[in-house]
Formats: C-alpha cells, structure tokens, sequence
C-alpha cells in the first residue's frame, strides 16, 4: 500500500520536476522528450510489460522463484564448489551499500578501501600461486584462462605451434578457450598431459591443476617441458588446494589463472565470481584487466591506486589485445576479506578438513569394493560404477547431495566448506555401501606437499576474531565515496538507485547456494526468472532473442560481434571481417572487434561530434566487399541523440553489414526507442547501467547480447548448458551457461516494480535532469554537443579546454577540488581529452542536482580567481585537491585559508575527508608494488 | 568446518591470552579464576548445555525454528498490526551494526546521530498526538499505559478516587495497568465508557482510541468530564488512526500513549516495540523515561542529548515513581524513519487504503447479511457470526489469514499495511459470503476527522526517494560511535559482541511476522525456541524457572520483587514490605522494590565496597518480622566478587527474607558460579548484557526473571498467554506473552554457538581483561576495588577523585578527551562519583585493550601538565574536548597545537569526528525543547 516504486527510484518528485521543465522551458516531460528524441527512432506504442508492482509483491514473487530452485549441498566440483561466506563479511561487505553502491576506483583519493581490500586479494593469490604480480581479478575462471592464453601468446610471439590446453581442464574452460582463441588466430589443441606434452612444436601449456577429475598431477616435468621448448605454461589452479599443494610459481609456472569462489563467494548459480590471474616477474606490463598498484600522495604517505592504466583497451583500442574492462570487485573483496578472517592457518585448517573428508570417502568407498578413477586428489573423487552411475546421482540427490554423473558408469564428488560427517553418511547411503571403520586415504603426493609460506603479512593475521573483523571492514568502507553518500554523475556510467528490494534476494539461499551444472529440473526458479528477463529486454530493445551469458559488456559486445563474424561465415561470407567505428567510440568496441577476428576501419566524426555520413558512406564503398559490421554507440559516447542514425543503419545494411548499436547508453532510450526497431541487428546491454545492478566499486557486470532473429543463431552457447539444444555452437565466452544469474534477479526486480511506465518516466527524468545540469552549468563552462533540438541527451560534456589553456586549471583539479566539496568527480577526458562528462542519472532530486552545480559553479569562481591573477594556479586550492586533515593540522603556507581548502561550501559535519592527498600516478608505474606494503611504510 | 564460534567471539586469541596472564602473574586461565571467585561459590561442575555448534549449524537450527511458526496474515490487532518495513530502512537501520551496536547516548557529544533520529521520533509523536512533549519510547504500550497513569497519580496527588480505565482497553493494557497501579496503591476501576464515566470522584480515565473492539469513541466528552472531576486524561491511541483522526490533545487529553509498531516494525511475535508516551505542557518534567532534548554545544551550535536526566531512577533512587531504565531506541528509530520515508500525506494514503478495505469488508460482509459489533471503526471490525465464531477463524486460517476469535460468536479482523484485495477474497472465502458490488462503508465519524497538520518539518517532507533516504540513515550513523568503530569500555554495560549470525535470523519471517496472539501450534518454533532458552537460562543460572517475559532489565527486576511479594501474601505474611539494599546498589534497585510495593532500607557499604555485615544483621534484626527481601549485586557494582556474599544470603534467610542477585554484572559469574546455587531466591538478567542482545543505542533490552521454585508460581502471567495455565495469576508485567521475543533468537544463537566450555572460557577471558587493564591502568590511576586476591572481577573502577581535586581535571574532560582518542568514555561516576568504570568484555582483542590503556595513559600524561602548571586547566586539551572540524579550521589560540587537539595518538585517516563541540546539559534542561529544532538554527 505504500508509495509506488518509481517514486522510490526516480529522485525528482513531480513538483521537482515541474521546477525543472519551467527552468528549460518545456511544458511536460512528454514535450520534453519528443524535443529530444528524434521523431525517426521514437517508439510509437508503450512498451509490451507488465505493469509495476510494489516492493512486497516483487520480494515475494522472487521469494517463490528462489524457492522452486533446489540447492542442495553442491557437490559437482567442476570450479565451482561449497563455501561458507562468513557472516560478518556477508552483512557488512556483500550486503552494504557503502561496498556495493561504489564505482571503478578510478578517482583513487576516494577509494583507498577499496583499493586496500583488492591489493589484500592481490597478495593473496600473488601468495598462493607463488607469482610475483596478481591482478585485483578477471571475470571468472573460463576468460581467465583464456585471457593467460592470450597473454602468453602476445608476450612470446616467437613461439610456434598450437598452445595445449590439458583434457583434465574444466570443460567450460576449454570451451571458452577455444572460443576466445579462434577470433584472434591461435591454434588450440587439447592434449592428455598425464604422459607429459604432445610431441612437436608448443607455444604454450594450460594445465589443470589439480584436474577436472580430481587427480592432482605433477605439473612440473610438464612446465619444464614447455619452457625447453620455448612456450609458456600457464596453469588454472584451485586456490584452496594451493594452500596444501606447492605453489605452481614456485614450480615454475609463468602464469596462474583459476576463481576465488570457494573463498566464501555464493555459488549464484555460476556467476558472479572473482576469476584471478597472476604472473611471473617480467610479465606484469601483460597482464589483461585492473591491477591495484601503491604510490605516494602529495603528502609524502603510500597510497593506493589502479596501476599501469596505459594497458588498457579503452587507451589501446585496436592494438588491444583483450577487452576487459569491469573487474568482479565485489568478489574480490569478498574473497579476500575471507582470506583476512581466516588467516593462512584457518585456510589451511579448511582445506585439511575437506581433504580428510574425502579421503575417508575415498576409503569407505573403496573399502566397499568401488574402485577409484583418480590414485590422488586434494577435494575430487571419481568413481567408477558401472552401469548404476544415474542411479547413485539420483541416490544422492534424494539425500539433497548434487553429485556430478559423469558418464554412464563414473560419479564425481568433490567435497567442499559445508561437508561434514552428515555428508558422508549421505553419500554411503546415495551408494549403498556400508563403511566399515578405516583411516581415511590421503590423497596428495607426498612430493607435491606445500613447504612454501604464504599470507604472511599482518593483514591476513590480525582479524580473526569478529569484532576485530567489523571494524576493519567498516574501517575501509569508511575511507570511501560510495553512492551512499552522494551524486556520482559519471558519464557514461549510469550510476543509479540500486534499491535494497533488488538487492535483497541475491542473499536467498535458493539463489545464493545453486551450483551451475544442477540438472534443469532442479534451477527450475533460474530459468523461469532467465526466461522472463531475456524477454523483458528483448522487448525492450526491440530485438527478437536475448542470452545473458556475457558476464561483462565487453564480453556481450565480444559475444555479438561473434554472432556477426560467425553469420557472415554462415553464409558464406568469410572475406567479410571490415569492421567500421566510429572515432568517438569507447576503446573497448575496437578491442572487442579484433577479439572477434575483425579489422577495424576508422570513420570520422563531424565537428558536431556525429558520425561523418559522407565519410561513412565512402568507408562503405571502400570496403563493399569486405564489410562486416558498423559499431556505434547510440545515443552517442557525446551524449547526444544523433538524428541521422536510421540512416547511418541504411547504408550499412546495403552494404551487406551488420549493425552493432551498443547500449552502454540505452538509459536514454528505454521505453522511447528501441535499437532493434530503429536498425540495430546486435546490441549488449549494461545491466549495471540501466538496470540497476550495483557497480560494486568496479563489477560485477552483467552484458546480455540482443540480437534480431537472424543472429540468434550465433549467440553464445555452452558444453554445460541445461538445455541440450545449446551446447553446441557459436562456444562459450563465460564460464557459466547463464554468466553471473546470481545478481540478475537485481535487474528482474527492477523491470518488474518499475513496469514499462515507469521505466519509460525514468528515462524521461534521466534525460530532464542532465538537460537541467546542462543549462545551469552551461551558464559557466560551455557545454560541448547538443542535440539539433539544443538538448543533450541523458549526459552533458563540459568542456574544459579554453579554461585549461587560460589558466592551467585542468579537469584533474576540477575532479579533485569536487571532492572537497563532497562529490565525486564526473567522467574525465572521455570521450574528448580535457572534458567532463555529467550524468545525473532520473535517480538523485533537485536538491542534490542543485548541490552539485552550485559546487560546480563555486569551482568556477575558483578557476576564475586562477584567472584574475588572485591565486597563482599552483598555489590554488585547485590544484592542492583534495584537502586531508593531515594538511589541515600542519603548518598552513597556503594562499587560502583552512576554511576554504576543506569547506568551500560550508562546514558541515558530514563531510567525506579522503584518506589520501592527490596521488602520483607516474611514481607509483615507474616503482611497481602491487601487494600489500609493509605496516612501517604507514608509519609517520 | 571454520573456526569455531568461541575464537570469533573472545577477542584475545590463545596467544594473547598468555601474554596477558603473564602481566597478570598467573600460570593460566583457570588459575586465574580460581584466584578471582570465592571458592564459596564457585561451580564444582561444568554447565549442563550442549557443545557449540558451528555457525552455520546454528543458522540452520534456527531457521527450521522460524519455519516452524505460521505468520501468515496478522489481522488480530488489539494493539498489533502487520506493517511494511521499508527495505532500505531495514537493511540500513535494523540490520546495520553503525545502529544495532551504538549505546545509550549518555555520551551526546558522539551520538548526534541517533539523537536525531529520536528527536523525529519525538516531533512525529508529538504531532501526530497533538501534544507538546513526546519521550524518545517507552518499553510497549502496556507498560506506556501504566506509566502514564502513576504519572497522572503523582502530578495529580489531590485528586482521589479510582483511576478508570476504558473496558474497551487493550486485555493486556489493563492487565499490566492493575498489575502496576497495584504495587504503589492505586485502585483502578474497569468500566465501560460508551456513556461516559462511572458516578463519582476519578482521579483520572484512560480512554483506549479506537477501541479494542474496534470502536471510534468519541472521546472529547469523557476527557471534558474528567477534567471537571479534576482527573487527568490519558488517551491510549494508535498512531496511524491519528492521521485521520483528530488528535487526542486537541481534544485535550493529558497524556497519550501506545506503540509504534506499525510504523514499519515488524511484529516479532509481541516486541520489541517502541511503546510511545507525550504529555501537554507542564508534565514534561513527570515524563517517565528517556527525554532527548536540544540544547547548545561549546561552539554555539544547536546539539542533541537527553534532556531532564535528573528525572531519572537511577539518581532519585527509592523516591522514583518508574524503574525505566532503557528504551526501545532502535525500533524508535525505525518508526521515526518510517514516518521520514512516507511523510504525512504517505502516512494518511496509507492509512485511507486500510480505512477503505475495512469499508469495503464492512460493506460486502453487512451486504451478505452478518452483522457489525461495532458502528464506527478505522481499521478493525468485530462481526456478528452466531456460535459460527470458531469455525470462520479456522476458515480464515486456511486462508493464511489470522482472525481474532473474539467470542463463540464474534470475529475480529484487523486490516493491516500488508492487506489488498487478495486479503479481501480470502476474508469472504472464510465468512463464505459472495460479495455484491458495494461501496465502502465509512467508518470513522465525520465529527472526528482530523482537522490539524502534522508533521510539518522539512525531515518528513524531504527523503521520500530511496537514495535520498539511504544518504540520510547513513549520514546520522557516521555521526555516531558504535561497536563498528571501536571499544565502548562502559562497565556494567558489557558491550560486547552481536554477532552477524547471532543477528541475522530475527529478519526471517517466521520470526518477524508473526502476531503475538497467533494460536500456540501456529508459534511452534517460537515455542520451542523460548523453552530451550527459558531451560538453558536456569541451568546457567541455578535457578528452577524461567520467564522471558520483561522486555527490560528493569521489567525482570518488578517482576522478581512482585514475585517475592506475592510470595510473602500467599503466607499469609502481608506485613512483609522492608526491602534492604547496599547503598552502593544501581538506583533501579530501590525504584523497582518500591514498585512492588516494598519499603527500602538502606544497609552500609563497608570502605572497601563490600556490603557491611553487621550493619545487615543490625538491619535483619530491626525488621525482623517485616523483612521481606535484599537485593544485592553480584559482583558487586564494584566489580569485585565479595567473599562474604553466602554469609549474606544466609543471614536474610535466616531472617525470614528473600534473596534478590540482581544479574546485571553475570558476565563475571556465568559457568563458574550460579545465583540460585549460593544463596538466591531470584534473578534477573541482562539478555543485552551477557546474551549478545545488541544495545541497538539504548534499547531494546530483554530481562528475563529467573526463580528457584518456590517463586515460580508467582512468575507474570499474561490474559493471552497460549497456556492456558499462565493466563491469571501474578499478572503481566509487558504487553506481550513472551516480552520480546522476537530478539529471543540472538541469546539462543549465542548458547547454542559456545556452548557451556564456551561460555565459561568467555568469562575467563572477560575476568581476564579486566584484570590486565587494571593491572596497566593501576599504575597511572588507582584502582577502587579489589577482591582478597588482589584481582577485580570483570571490570574495575579507576579513581580520579585526588586527580580532580590536584588539578581540577574532572572525569567529564577525561571521558570527552577519550573521544579524541577515538573511543567511547567508560561509565562516568557510578557507582562512585568521581570515577570510571571499565568494562572490557572477552570481545575486545588485546591490541584493542592496549590501544585503551596507552590512551588513558596518554591522557594521565597531559592531566600531568596540568598538575605540573604548563596547562591551565581550563586551556588543556582536556577542557576543550572533544575537538571538532570546525574548531580545526577556525583561529588557533590554544595552549596546544592541532595535532595535540585531534591527533593525540598521531595521525590516523580512520580518524572518528564527533559533529558536535562539548555540549552544555544544563542550558537545555533550562530551555527545554524536544522536537526538531527549525532549520534555520542550523545555519552559520
């Protein structure tokens, strides 16, 4: 009975927006929207959806589809296993807005909570694996493993032959390997390593260890091999294992990859998880995704920070060699807090116990006359049955175990943190077998026992007990700007509501604890809510079918140019591998287009910032034959809504092209038009944008693919999929058939309290509130690209670059100085160098809008007193942003007083203070520390 | 397979534990104790309790309990109803540890953000009632009921005859009425109001508004004539009727009372709940309870803190008139965000919406022929359904829907925020009727429609979006200290560990939904749950029985005294009313014994703190035959366990009395010894003490009674208690059957998880550090009181008196200079003025305790500046603490630098700042104002 949830999600009230229409002299968002809205793409009809329901109905309809889901205890292994999140870390980290409601650190002053949990994740996989240099996480194991590849691959171009992936790897992983390696040319050949490598010529070695079959080999003789033969060997390790097996670093491999799930991660049905990767001395400047890395801040103290930016692909662009963009922060952090609180002991302790469970498994099983297929294990047994092999998984399941049916006559088991005594006595029944009384077998070689130390840093040794752990993590959500306390107008990025009714369900046990390869029957809540979500947002793209496998838009873009390359090869049209961007596009879509064996051809932009059409047109010519595809943002990277987009879509399709509309932008659109009705073939979304997946402070991410009917075909399959009919195909690019399902009920609870008139007013109000901070602030800094109706769309570019040149301010100070006035700073120099991009998103009210452009223009005032000669530009507040107590203590020099370093717009006791002062980038990629520094180095 | 429960909850690991018996000079923690506890008393056995379980265990344990209750649709009423908690208040308040673990606000300098939200609790009540001054909750609405009548007794003490209580009350309102009004003499008179008073002298009328029955009375002409009786007028309302409704003290009630409950708190099977009281001008000053108030801070800002202390028990001892010593500071919070979300036209939709389904019942059930009891209503009807009554119930049921069974042949139905139309076809599904197309009836009479506003003030007209909400909970919660931050070392408060696990199941609905009047099978986990609690407090205890009834400490002191008296009378030995109690005692102590009727006697302390002997005997023998009972502390109240504490008990035996160990200090005692085993005859205990029950800021408390079993058949009863056998008797002393209920859960999570080793290494370790801060702090500052051994029990108190009198440094500067230390000020001046008494807990780490100790030490070393004249007293940090921000940034003319002011410890990034300057008490008792301030106080 309570208020509808719009008015929850949408800030502005409606006098709010009144105020705002009267202040842009539009009568009602209605007129509004058809001003901006070009009348050629507008949606003529209401969007095909349910209508809203309140936030009760929503928790309860997603109460019953976690309940017709049949969790059990998880027991088929195959990377994804049991675990205990610990409740502390559940409530405080998983469950709180101050970790889930942040973004990207990318403005490192305000993230050094962050920044510190993921430099503990580093450490410790850096630890564990026995490599120098760990990444601060990949998007699950399957693109690790082929991100190592790839990796390995560009770091050793003088290598020959095919790379060898190990028959005992995660079948998910192959297959996303494959996939991965096939758009960018490396050949893939997957090879029983039990007798060591194939003979021949060898780039690389990917080995399991230990194996998908829970036989721990010896994976040094293979590494030494491969290294002879001048590859690389790369190999996807289990964590938890590594606390009792050697290092593989330490063993000499070049480069470990694996997930960090079982490190107290919820299963979610396969997603989300933190994938990791590390590398060996000499490889770190290869490393794919984020790195955190430490470096000083202006006051003389370590400071935390994403180190060697210069790798990534939105620099890179077409000389990219991967698209990775989102990390699975949240995941991370979440795993690494596990490994804080349990400390190397604790993990040890863990491993140890499921070890010994399975070796007492191992011994009333074979005591009983069954024979095991693996001689050694750490966690995984087979077993062979022959013949009864369906019968002992349904056995088990009757006891709420879900074991792995292997083939017909073999059973997998693989014992994870839940199992206990209650486990086996299951598990005997499930077999029919009655233990007699024996010691339990031990499964790990002898020689491959670990005697190298890890975790050793005070971190990971201090908060064992739960007191000493709230604090902690409370401590670093305390250093941070998250959404919880303010506006991150973050172009681009749509950094919206997260409501807590969204948020809520992804903790249900039916969701939480599902493993990703249960039989169909028993996931039967996933695939309904699976069902109606790819629905919902075929119907709101316009499209004819949906996958939500890509875990992460790069990885949806990635999984539609596919659709593209494969359709072409469909039909008989390989020469066709032209790919046009145009020059204002994210760097991720070339990246992305190469991944998927294209070549990419640049089309100009015009002064407008809106594709050249005549350029586009001789692109096409140019390459009539060859042409495979156009990418485009719609509305535009410049946030505006480009009226000649049906036509740009006209000309590419004669000239036999696809049409790749991204919808990192689609908050502009939803409910006003739809790409696959306007002439899109492909999209991917951003459910962490419109759809209200949280940030996470820098992922999950999730990014469906959309595609017209006659892609469909080519959209993402996997070898474990619950419907048979998609195994087969275009191959996997996630690890799990249906990517990160855990957080997507976030996105099926928004569409479903919103309904389509509420989510089409939520882009209205988006569109009403970034025109609203366009013409306040265009008053003071010029507001780059607008529409031909004068209007920006759901973001406005705020250009800089006269004032820079004036008076040395530069966007880095703007974004700085917001700080001290308690904001985040918008988009920086995206998508034109010396710009800020704002976007306000339908979720922050007037008040907040108003704060932010008051600080905004305050800032100004300061820039103008740069200007005016009144401070001189280094001895301006500007640029000594942010201000830290620990300066506010010292001695104050300063041409400004204390009161306008820290309260420039007042004082106020609720101020964020930043941890750090302004921080070197440069100091801290020429002196590379990516683990956590030693406790002296704080000392002061 | 994690660590076991026990290493998350002590702080100090094994390590730890040796180095701090190494200070301590002992060889070991049973060493130690045995030290410490008399060997008169002490345990020869080890706890009858079950091992701990593991956390997950546990979880599990509990949610088969919650499974095992049946809330279905609460539409009983009678003073509880369902409601809607806002998801972002639930997981932001109710399940944040910022709010859950704050303390009392004693400290007002560091808890302006609970403050606040209090002060909205306050304003809301004080609008919605129409009355001047609100307190900041009481414990329920039956106990609001009868504090509200003895405080229109004692502000009335000229008016005479009986004090008339409304016949369409609340059962348990006038239950807890007659059972309080009789200990201190008041003769209550039941009568039905429909035509006005009962002839002849009324001191003073509570009118229930609506009635019980459902019935909206027309109150104006009861209050007019009791006024001109010369009696005051206490109106008992429901709040959300109010906002259709014409305010009681518009129509000039005295006092009104009720719940909050349904503002958004879940029903908990009957608590906890805040119970709310407000009063017309000139009875502020009578106001039972908690009272927070604005007044200014040291800088001139407007501050929050609790207003009237001298009101309060604990200083006006046996000459108070309540023993309420907490509040229901979390659920009041609750209530008060969820009237800042909805405001108050979201408060009236909401209330409309149940008004019209009521209606649309009424209409389609008169339609159908039945019959109304009652001819006006709001939310409630009572149906006609002749000797049918029980079997509409049960049809109801089937319907997942829980009616009231009135009588064999009336129904009640109460709609509540969760009703719709489902509710409805279910409603007639169970009556068996077929509605016809009706319109609504209206039940509210249109003389009583509601003609005045309310809640006027921006902050509930302000945050009705989610992110403006989510900012606004966090914003006051980084105001605020709380167990997330750091130690709060407030002896005799025991603020230890709430664990995640011990706090997640009071969310799951077969907990939070339930109605406390549901029949016993539909509360069957409940049931179970309260019998294994009840049965494990007695074996931990000593004692026979059980009862989870009083929702307070203060609550289970009345009720064992009741019992105690009861007693007395059933022996015919009425005469038996002296009451004799140490004069160190907690000030509740003589306020709880008066209540019950008991006349005090005061028996000396001896200079050590311990009670003196011969003044007891001297006092038995005096009272020979008048002696009734003593209440004594064990461990004393200060801190130290006295030898002579079996002597005592025999000795009052001896005489013919009754034992009263008040538990509040059982942390010390709890597996190595046991009240009901050395000598006492009844106990209360502290769940929010030794039981984990977070403070929650100042409430909720739980404070069971626990008797040997000669008491037990005067334990409270309940006129709704699901067995049959405890409806009459001694009388109910909370609104609900089982008190609190629904917070059971986190005690029985806390047994369940340490298990009787657990829980006795727990006090261990809690003697343990106790000792080692006295042991470190003995040397800076003495230590009041110890043991024959030397040793204190589970706190110490540290003298300053010679300090203040050398330097005029007081204990106030010490405890506010701590908050620039970043920790919580122990208890300051109780039970001796002019000291602090520290209570470390078994949570708190050694690093923790040691942060403590340099801090206190460091601080001795600037009260030594000041005794060594390089300070002035009045211009050492000490005086001017705490330090704010603001002073930070202002002009600098202080006899210390910055640093010295907020950095004593050095610089720390995770720094805590209080917003506000030290406050002025007296100022805001002078000018008093409890509501929120105007906005425009704030500005500077």
């Amino acid at each position: 009975m309570s208020a509808p949830f719009v008015h929850r999600h949408i800030g502005p009230d409606d006098a709010q927006v009144e105020t705002m229409l009267d202040r842009l002299g539009h009568p009602s968002l209605d007129a509004l929207m058809e001003a901006a809205v070009p009348k050629s793409i507008r949606a003529t009809e209401a969007l095909g959806l349910p209508d809203g329901v309140d936030e009760e109905t929503a928790a309860a309809e997603l109460r019953a589809l976690a309940g017709a889901n049949v969790p059990g205890e998880a027991m088929i292994g195959l990377g994804y296993h049991a675990t205990v999140t610990p409740a502390v870390i559940r409530r405080n980290v998983l469950e709180d807005p101050s970790w889930y409601t942040a973004y990207t650190p990318y403005q490192p002053e305000i993230s050094q909570g962050r920044l510190e949990a993921l430099i503990n994740f580093q450490t410790m996989v850096a630890d564990l694996t026995g490599l120098h240099t760990a990444g601060s996480s990949l998007l699950d194991e399957g693109t690790a493993a082929a991100e190592a590849v790839a990796l390995a691959f560009r770091a050793n171009r003088k290598a020959s032959g095919p790379f060898v992936v190990d028959a005992d790897a995660l079948p998910q992983t192959i297959d996303v390997v494959r996939t991965r390696a096939e758009g960018i040319g490396i050949e893939v050949l997957v090879a029983d390593l039990s007798d060591g490598l194939p003979e021949g010529d060898v780039s690389g070695v990917l080995v399991q260890y230990p194996g998908a079959s829970g036989r721990v080999p010896d994976i040094k003789p293979v590494i030494d091999a491969v290294h002879e033969r001048g590859g690389l060997a790369v190999v996807a390790a289990d964590l938890l294992a590594l606390t009792l097996l050697e290092a593989p670093g330490t063993l000499g491999a070049d480069v470990v990859v694996g997930s960090a799930q079982r490190f107290g991660v919820p299963l979610f049905y396969g997603g989300p998880h933190a994938g990791f990767i590390s590398v060996r001395e000499g490889l770190e400047r290869q490393l794919p995704g984020r790195l955190v890395g430490v470096s000083v801040d202006a006051e003389g103290r370590p400071a935390y920070r994403l180190a060697l930016q210069t790798r990534e692909q939105h620099i890179r662009r077409d000389k990219a060699t991967s698209n990775i963009c989102t990390a699975q922060v949240l995941l991370a952090v979440t795993a690494g807090m596990y490994a804080v609180y349990h400390g190397p002991q604790g993990l040890k302790d863990i491993a140890g116990d499921i070890h010994t469970l399975a070796g007492r498994a191992a011994a009333s099983l074979t005591g009983a006359g069954l024979e095991l297929v693996n001689d050694s294990f750490f966690d995984t047994l087979q077993v062979r049955v022959p013949g009864r092999a369906a019968d002992v998984v349904a056995a088990a399941r009757a006891e709420q175990l879900h074991l792995r049916l292997v083939d017909a006559d073999t059973v997998g088991i693989a014992f994870g943190e839940t199992a206990g005594a209650p486990t086996l006595r299951a598990l005997h029944t499930a077999f029919g077998v009655t233990p007699a009384a024996a010691e339990p077998l031990a499964g790990l070689p002898e020689a491959q026992r670990r005697t190298t130390d890890f975790m050793t840093h005070p971190v990971f040794n201090t908060h064992h007990n739960e007191t000493s752990m709230l604090r902690y993590v409370t401590r670093l959500a305390h250093r941070d700007y998250a959404l919880d306390r303010g506006m991150i107008p973050l172009g681009s990025c749509t950094m919206k509501l997260n409501a807590t009714t969204e948020m809520e369900p992804i903790s249900l046990a039916g969701f939480a604890n599902l493993h990703p390869f249960v039989p169909a029957a028993d996931a039967d809540g996933y695939r309904q809510l699976i069902e109606q979500l790819e629905g919902w947002l075929a119907e709101v793209t316009g499209y004819d079918r949906v996958s939500v496998q890509p875990n992460a838009g790069a990885q949806g873009e990635f999984a539609g140019m596919l659709a593209i390359r494969n359709y072409h090869r469909a039909n008989g049209q390989d020469q066709r591998d032209v790919c046009l961007i145009p020059s204002s596009a994210h760097g991720t879509n070339p990246a992305s287009a190469v991944m998927a064996g294209m070549r990419v051809v640049v089309v100009k932009a015009e002064d407008d910032g809106t594709v050249d059409l005549a350029d586009l047109r001789a692109k096409c010519e140019q390459h009539a034959d060859t042409l495979a595809a156009i990418m485009v943002t719609y509305p535009s990277t410049h946030g505006v809504y480009e009226e000649t987009i049906t036509e740009l879509c006209d000309v590419v399709h004669e000239h036999g092209g696809q049409v790749y509309i991204d919808g990192a932008n689609f908050n502009a659109l939803l409910g006003y038009a739809a790409p696959g009705r306007f002439g899109g073939d492909v999209s991917h979304l951003n459910l962490h944008k419109t759809f209200c997946i949280p940030h996470g402070g820098g992922g999950p991410g999730v990014g469906p693919v959309a595609v017209r009917a006659h892609l469909a075909p080519y959209l993402p399959t996997h070898p474990l999929h619950p419907d048979a009919e998609r195994r087969d195909g275009t191959g996997a690019i996630s690890a799990a058939p249906f990517g990160s399902a855990g957080i997507l009920p976030i996105s099926w609870a928004y569409i479903r309290m919103m309904g389509g008139a509420g989510l089409t007013r939520a882009t209205a109000v988006a569109v009403l509130s970034a025109n609203y901070v366009a013409a306040r602030l265009g008053e003071h800094f010029p507001v780059l690209y607008r529409g031909e109706s004068g209007l920006v769309a759901h973001e406005c570019i705020l250009d800089l670059r006269e004032i820079t040149k004036e008076t040395g301010v530069s966007v880095d100070d703007v974004a700085k100085r917001l700080v001290d006035y308690g904001f985040h700073a918008p988009t920086m120099s995206f998508p034109v160098a010396g710009t800020l991009m704002v976007e306000p998103t339908e979720s922050e009210d007037l008040a907040e809008l108003d704060r932010f452009c008051d600080a905004m223009i305050a800032i100004k005032g300061e820039i103008d007193k740069v200007g005016a000669g009144e401070w001189a530009v280094d001895e301006s507040p500007l640029h000594h942003a942010p201000h830290t107590t620990r300066a506010l203590v010292g001695e104050w020099d300063r041409a400004y007083s204390r009161e306008v370093a820290v309260f420039p717009a007042g004082h106020s006791v609720d101020k964020y203070w930043p941890p750090v002062a302004r921080i070197d980038q440069a100091y801290g990629d020429r002196n590379l520390v990516c683990a956590c520094p030693p406790i002296d180095a704080y000392s002061e």
